[in-house]
């Protein structure tokens, strides 16, 4: 890939919660990319049904094609998720379960990214290294460092725009977008 | 707990296909369990919705109510449950999820055993650690050993009778369920 | 274990360092334990050589049989270490690896805390986790939770003194003894 | 780098035994290497000291710079290890806390694969992905798939002449040296 692609990056959103600040550290994203890094939201994973091998063999659900769609077409994937009891949403496992199934199989060597934030003091990162599991299976490349963990995230954003305002905060996430684009290009 | 008073164990499934090799290994249970132990399946997770606290702040669903309700009543529960992915299954993970939530949590303090069967050569492993770090936050008691992972499952089992026959297999599961008694009742 | 009984925990410290950090937390636990608990430092891991199976056929070295007796005479072991590298320090691990290989095992079915402080945001964690899954196959008992992960230590101890001396961490540290103390007697 | 430049990879041995199963894995490696890798033996683990921050002040021993001089020098690296206590070695976790202490930092996006071998069912595999976030912080990038874990090993060698002999194994090994070599020219 020649320095001057513009690189197509979509974030994969792991909450569903209306004032969720993981969406907030989601549409935070496009505006720090760096010049060459476009980032728009993949299809919503709400949709789906639960990975389900019977369900499966009577096609794939529309919604599941939609979104393993978006993740075979971008040039890298972020994915921005809440922690749940320690570990990966379910919602969110569930979405990759369903494109994990997908043949061509939409993360073997994608670029991966990874971003988190929670109201304690830990930012979601028990949520990260578990994903950072299943990506060996799936064969996604996952960016090492740096890590976007945003913990006490409340104190962070600004609840009516609805973004991380936090300045510190931003830069980390500058500098996380940056290093992911690099990584893009050095394994095309 | 006095040693005569009978233990009643749920089981909680992570599959949700038909012909499941962990429902095999769920309906293997009852049989092998110490005759001072019942084990009864904890109802389906297929009919909850994805976790969204919007949705739990207008009442929790039904389904979620009935889980929560058999996990609390519950002396123990042992989750057999496919690996998807080196992780736990979506669909498992978000009735987690939901369960966590309840107040009481039905989780704290309880005494959990896990079981897994795959047809590689793992039998789900990496599915159980992930479910032992949950457990932390949950705050349950998981038995550490011995651990039963059942790998070649499809080897393992009569498709007919929907159970598994291997003798190795049937030993081992029974050994955990010995020990899951004795833990349950060091607990209490 | 009639609650009259008083609890002897050794607490196992798995850094070198003069300075450490993690020395100093562990300093600080005596002080805040419970009145039925006292707690007293377990050999050094120091003095160890590397875990080699054709040292051990040359019978064990003295300063594993120290540390093993130690463990296996304690009512409960608190393990406190930095991180290293995302994972448990190597000395630490390679004494838990030469006490493991004792028979009778000593952490066998034995109450455990952990404890960890780094000058990083995550206090540890990573550590923690890793020790835990250790735990699982060496058959201890870990306590849940409160988890004690101190954050920017750095900046909650008296260099002087060598101690802890930030309010909030000192409550948590309390209340993670105090639960300890439940934990061993629940247990026994 | 030119597909012609030959590839200089070593192994990292995580054993100190005579007759290591993991030893006999690691001597297996370069007969398997594609035509353009060549494989060779890091400088031993046994003469490191224990890490020790104050040891460190002191300038660092002979033996950590000669393996960080190695594995610097290397355009890959393969760590080859036993699984003790469901973990890493203590041995081998000691030398990469020392080797990261380098500036700069020898593992720094460096190439690296992973093998492991064991006398049980899974073959090492819960010490590899402890590894694996190992060496997120350390920031080495490391090979997906195909993973080698070699279980029930002592049924698949020739101690005569310390190898793997198993067929099947072999020809894993030899898939993951060539996905290896491929993955190095694809970060380079």
């Amino acid at each position: 890939m020649s320095d001057a692609t513009p690189l197509k990056v979509v974030s994969l959103l792991g909450s569903l919660r209306k004032g969720s600040y993981n969406a907030m550290l989601a549409r935070t994203l496009p505006a720090l990319a760096p010049p060459d890094m476009t980032i728009t939201p993949a299809p919503s994973i709400r949709d789906l049904p639960f990975y389900d091998a019977d369900l499966q063999a009577q096609g794939f659900p529309a919604a599941v094609t939609a979104l393993a769609g978006a993740i075979s077409a971008a040039d890298g994937v972020i994915i921005v998720t809440p922690e749940y009891n320690y570990s990966i949403p379910g919602v969110l496992k569930n979405a990759i379960d369903w494109v994990s199934r997908r043949s061509p199989q939409p993360f073997a060597a994608k670029p991966v990214a990874l971003a988190s934030a929670s109201m304690g003091a830990l930012g979601g990162a028990r949520s990260q290294y578990h994903l950072r599991q299943v990506m060996v299976f799936i064969e996604a490349y996952v960016l090492n460092r740096p890590e976007v963990m945003v913990p006490t995230v409340q104190t962070k954003v600004d609840g009516e725009k609805g973004e991380i305002t936090d300045g510190p905060t931003r830069d980390l996430i500058a500098a996380e977008l940056k290093a992911f684009a690099a990584f893009i290009r050095r394994l095309s």
